[in-house]
């Protein structure tokens, strides 16, 4: 595994909790302990990431190979990256503590311009034993794999050499036309992508 | 206009702190103070949107018409999204202190699975002089429209009944090979939507 630079983790961090903030908000609609659970995790991860980023910003500054500046801009991002996934485990936590959200609430959260939700490939659908990259399910559909449960282990952030098999669950978010799009071809009623 | 209930308003402060994440995050990549400012307008926005909602909430309590286990959960949300958007303007901070971001760091967030671009629209284009509803173009394209600048006036999160017109500027998300085909259309280098 290549090691991970300063620059890496800082993307990392920005893309995870960007990704909890819609795993957040995806579990208090869909009343979903698992990715509630999940978005804890996420936030176990980000901690360790932000702790590796100082680290690793310090020794660049000791050994001369960042200026001072760019170091507290990397620590700056690091640590906003950080307070937006710190507020997306508080929203997962309303879940967590079984607080049964009003049905209007979450109607209206549920008819925001995006939709997220999440699907299972049947072994009939076209999806399956395709990576994303011949897929572009974004391009094709407007909907985005933003995590995917495979074997029940959780997967986030797929790429284009990711593969999608029969029996996973895909966390998709896009427009509303899309989602229908996406569910016919994961549930193998349309082979049209 | 309608009257915006409580639960419009916390998915309007929902909507808009994800969209100030994003162009937060975008005006820190282009170097744009433009819209490093707007993310401090919407930031104002949040603020009196906030304020309502406490004010609305308290109201509805006092009337019977929510109730107190209820109503602190619309608080919470409410609360938490305006601490994604303040997270948010501190990072359109970055740029309007005028930080020179370290290159590398700035390829690297660049390098993130979704792309965030602004696109000026042709008039050859045909997108001009169309609805959104009509264009359908976060299924076709798999880009998302996040706001647009017509006139030298902003709009975020333009739906369905929202026309674009040559001139304007579209502020688009989702996937790199969507942003190629967004700009083709855009330009009116391609008229294959």
């Amino acid at each position: 595994m290549k090691k991970k630079t300063v620059e890496d983790l800082v993307l990392e961090v920005k893309d995870k909790s960007e990704l909890m903030v819609d795993l957040a908000y995806s579990s208090l609609i869909y009343d979903n302990m698992t990715i509630a659970e999940e978005v804890y995790d996420l936030e176990d991860l980000i901690d360790e990431l932000y702790q590796d980023i100082q680290k690793k910003t310090l020794q660049h500054i000791e050994k001369k190979e960042l200026s001072v500046n760019d170091a507290l801009t990397v620590l700056r991002l690091a640590e906003l990256g950080e307070r937006i996934s710190d507020a997306a485990q508080e929203i997962a936590d309303v879940v967590l503590r079984d607080v049964e959200l009003h049905p209007i609430i979450k109607m209206s959260i549920r008819e925001s311009d995006q939709v997220f939700t999440s699907i299972n490939v049947d072994e009939k659908s076209i999806l399956a034993g395709k990576t994303l990259g011949e897929l572009k399910l974004g391009s094709e559909t407007g909907m985005y794999i933003r995590a995917m449960r495979h074997e029940n282990k959780w997967l986030y952030g797929p790429d284009k050499n990711t593969k999608i098999d029969a029996g996973d669950i895909l966390f998709a978010k896009g427009p509303e036309d899309g989602e229908k799009h996406l569910i016919d071809l994961a549930t193998g009623k349309s082979k049209d992508i």
